[in-house]
């Protein structure tokens, strides 16, 4: 009889493998070259294999030995351990960060605004008199007048309830010396035995749709600890928003299946950054939280169903402050967790934050900032006037959708350049043989076909050219990147032209949103002081490559920046320093949104942004002479 | 071989009967003539026969009928269904109010005086614009601006944000048209689908050490709808403060299950008074609490050891506002809880509710207001200047102590009368035969003996006196109030010299206090210019064998007002108005707490008053005019 084949897909790489009936997830990954983690090497001793999945029917029951490493919650979510769970159907497996070897590559940190240190949260310590019997002042009352009298907090001051039930012992059982913990000048949020007052920790996270980013913040400095980051396990449920929303749309149990996702999530960079950083989580006493609107919606239980439902309309605007307990985030039991203004349905606190950590806002030269991901946010202006908007630029330079592309984890290629004998060079993440294409390297390879001559402005490839890369297949033109031999999985890694025209959509999207804003301001390229490239990708891409096929208007080369993740530094701002978080509530209130779906020009310029660079080549004047220099087969 | 008989005692009557080993606790209760709700007549079909074991070991495990009818919290403190349950060791059996046959008198009433209807939870109906491309406000921001234009919600409003999950789904399936309500001007605290702005709802409590009385309020129109009340389920760990206080302190979980057994009170008391009322509990926003110190630390889950050392602190004296649903009161889910604000550690919230009720601290009259129960608060002063003092004066009055003492429940004797030829007459709650003697009639007792110089001014008897009612058992005189044929268990009912002491100490602490307040304000009795008594025994309460026995100050009758229970009328006031809530605040700074524990002067005073009326008879005229008129055996 013949052994029965099956196949398996790890997300969120995307390999595909078939294996035999039967086998472990541990060995399905092993063949597939794939790297998990798996200390005890697996005999179900470690508990470090951890992946998750989601038809449970296709894989073996849960045993008493997996019972042992998970959580509930995790049960409950779909985790599983690798070496204990044998594949019996079609199956997706998906690794979540924490289970995955190698080095993973996301952009964690990002151009930070200097600011001058000053936290919501402050700790005083103080000493109180101890009562008498002609001084009979209650204990919250007593704590109060000292406060009052020596430390400047202004205003009526509330507690956290919690905290009555411990004060009576805490004051007692440390002789009357204490350390409070004030958030906003307003609400005492923890006392605490003895003065503790150096011991204030903070952490600003970015959900992002495909990653959370947290940094542990020492609020007594200012320095930043530890950066932490992970793949959001949400991805299961989909790789971009709007798939998100539509599982979350379809229940509120669904929903609430994406928040358990997120939230445990923020727990798990939490813990990690502590544990790195040996602080104890018990003196975070601040969360912020920054992401797109959808992400933010999601992360407080809101039902996302209405953002992506004409006109568009978010839950909520304004800044939310909510007991991390409340949500269920393990840090102290009074912190706060504050989750940043956003700006409307797809331009979320993540671009506000983006906003504050460059600076445009507070800046006479006209900037454009980018953050380009799954969905790009554009924002043009300056401290006068700003404008924003979303476009939806799709997966496409996460990796979805093209053949071999890859998300920018180890064995990505991540640059390439093609001589002029056609012939490739490329680089990959960990110097390892490749898997696929990330996003960079997509850029850089449209780009180098263009200017070789190998596609034309329309990224149609040039059968004339005399190259064993260019080949057919399935009666499609495709380009070989690498060759069968130097790769990881033994079979040639391409371009097609359906990935070609995949990302001339995807970059066309971006294009046309920054030309309605542009029209929208008035202003031309030219106009342009300053652009800002945000996001994941951001400083691994090459802006002659994006300028040449259109990604980004054409600016001098000076005037770029890469920002990198600026949406997590910018919370970051905000976490130690009120006045940059009451500029998010400014910026949020005072940025104009205008919504792309509703504007009459778009589709025009959208279709003038397919070509390579534009339709109209005078707006991308370098690129017309560079072509022209290079003596470029290309028709211009 | 002869049957072995186990002794019980049942709660909080103090009946105890002696029964043979194997026997169901509710045929115990038959034999012992108490009355236990059994609508299926104890087959296990109604569940009403729920009791309180403390000590499990002395009864059978407990069956799967009961775990039909008893919820899990009601297992872990002890709640057993009285049929199923067999008696197989010497046991305490409580049985909670709600199982108890027959007419119960709780005082749950009280004096109120009127206020403007002006409550802290109001509601607004608003009709919401549609959003559009055009108008793309956020859902919050929407509200909150619609909110602004058409009602005088002054400031920033805060909103649940447990409500910014629903409200999407609100807003559209409601068509624009919701019902907010705001609580305190400062908090939206719930979002409703349609115009439900006339479903207002909230609860004023009185946490008493003995019994929890809610008043179910409709806010819309300010009247009562219901009145509800039940023994405090805490009487299980003890009948009075000190030994409630001493159980918390021994362990924090101590601590939790007398908080458990004080929130499960409170909501049945809403329960009840809900379902009798016919209104939602969801339609409840909020509910007032007050009560003394120790039951204000317990609810809150604070530990109140600290209470009972000296210098007897509290740990919060101002109002405090915590989410129903962080205490786990099943109400509205945005739904507030304020415990108003306490004046000292034997002081409590209830006695500020008295005042404010009575309305002493905003008239020129000087007052005295005595809330007497196992601890007496005692206020005296007028809208100049307040001064309190609390009295152990011990639960002799609510039955504790006293041979024959028993509540103010059905059986208890609570008029006496002793005619010249030493007969009694008497009266008994329910007008069934008698199981004991409460409070009032305990007064009653002591006058009446007095009057006719059966026993002195120091209580003794007179063994000279010549009835058979007056007798000696085991080495002491009592005296017999009921012979064995009238009463409910077949022996005579009597009052012993040792209760006669018991009744002294308690008056004379009582006393005691009212002097050393007087003194403290160089008043006299002739000054005081109304004596309002409060508290549970209230108007079942005979003014003159008051005097007579030195409880109260000789003051002339129509000076006199029985106040009921004042704690919660006052509760309820600040239900329904935020100015007298704001009053709360004043009483409580401004009364001024005189510890008697401190004073050194109280231990004479204390031993002046154990005489009847008291050492110096100059300090109560009328009793001794009435005295001289009678021709009273009694030595002046």
């Amino acid at each position: 009889m013949k052994e029965e084949t099956l196949t398996v897909i790890f997300e969120p790489i995307g390999r595909r493998i078939k294996v035999p009936r039967g086998i472990s997830i541990l060995e399905a990954a092993k063949k597939a070259g794939i790297g998990i983690r798996s200390e005890c090497g697996g005999v179900g001793l470690c508990g470090k294999c951890k992946v998750i999945i989601t038809d449970r029917e296709t894989v073996s029951k849960i045993t008493e030995t997996e019972k042992k490493y998970l959580s509930e919650t995790e049960i409950e979510l779909g985790y599983r351990l690798a070496c204990c769970t044998k594949i019996i159907g079609e199956t997706t497996v998906f690794i979540p960060s924490e289970s995955r070897l190698g080095p993973r590559k996301i952009q964690a940190t990002g151009f930070e605004r200097k600011v001058e240190l000053n936290p919501a949260v402050k700790k005083f310590s103080i000493v109180l008199t101890k009562p008498t019997l002609s001084d009979i002042r209650p204990d919250v009352e007593r704590l109060l007048s000292t406060l009052r009298l020596l430390h400047d907090t202004a205003g009526q001051l509330d507690l956290d309830y919690m905290l009555f039930g411990k004060l009576p012992e805490i004051l007692r059982n440390s002789n009357w010396n204490v350390t409070v913990a004030i958030w906003n000048n307003r609400k005492i949020i923890a006392i605490e035995p003895g003065n503790t007052s150096d011991k204030i920790f903070g952490v600003a996270i970015d959900i992002g749709t495909s990653k959370i980013v947290g940094h542990l913040v020492d609020l007594a400095t200012g320095s930043t600890l530890c950066v932490e980051s992970l793949e959001n396990p949400q991805v299961m449920y989909g790789e971009d928003i709007i798939t998100r929303i539509s599982f979350a749309s379809s229940s509120n149990d669904n929903l609430e299946i994406l928040q358990k996702l997120v939230l445990e999530g923020v727990n798990k960079v939490i813990d990690n950054a502590c544990s790195k950083a040996g602080v104890s989580k018990s003196q975070i006493y601040e969360i912020v939280i920054v992401g797109n609107t959808a992400m933010h919606h999601i992360f407080l239980g809101i039902q996302p169903r209405y953002l992506a439902l004409s006109p568009f309309i978010p839950a909520v605007r304004r800044e939310v402050n909510v007991k991390a307990r409340e949500l269920g985030i393990d840090v102290n039991q009074g912190a706060i967790i504050t989750v940043l203004p956003i700006i409307a349905g797809f331009v979320g606190a993540d671009a506000v934050a983006d906003i504050l950590a460059t600076g445009i806002h507070c800046s006479k030269k006209l900037s454009l900032l980018m953050d380009i991901g799954t969905n790009t946010e554009i924002i043009l202006g300056n401290s006068e006037d700003m404008i924003s908007c979303s476009c939806a630029s799709g997966p496409a330079f996460e990796g979805a959708q093209i053949k071999y592309g890859m998300k920018a984890v180890e064995g990505a290629i991540e640059k390439v350049r093609i001589c002029s004998d056609y012939e490739v060079e490329y680089e990959t993440i960990g110097a390892v043989k490749p898997y696929g294409i990330c996003g960079s390297a997509m850029i850089d390879i449209v780009a180098e076909l263009f200017k070789h001559g190998i596609i034309n402005r329309r990224g149609r490839f040039d059968s004339k050219i005399d190259t064993p890369r260019l080949r057919k297949r399935n009666k499609t033109l495709e380009f070989v990147i690498a060759w069968k031999n130097e790769t990881a999985m033994g079979k040639e890694i391409t371009i097609t032209q359906k990935d070609i025209n995949e990302i001339l959509l995807a970059k066309a999207a971006i294009y046309a949103g920054c030309t309605i804003l542009m029209r929208e301001k008035r202003v031309k390229e030219a106009d342009i002081e300053k652009l800002l490239i945000a996001g994941a990708f951001g400083k691994y891409l090459n802006p002659e490559n994006a300028k040449i096929i259109g990604l980004i208007p054409d600016v001098a080369i000076d005037k770029i920046e890469f920002v990198g993740n600026s949406a997590v530094t910018g919370a970051k701002m905000t976490l130690l320093s009120v006045e940059a978080r009451k500029e998010t509530e400014e910026i949020s209130r005072k940025t104009r949104y205008l919504e792309l779906a509703a504007n009459p020009d778009f589709k025009k310029e959208f279709i003038n942004s397919i070509y390579i660079p534009h339709k109209n080549l005078s707006r991308f004047p370098s690129v017309k002479k560079l072509l022209e220099e290079s003596g470029s087969h290309v028709q211009i």
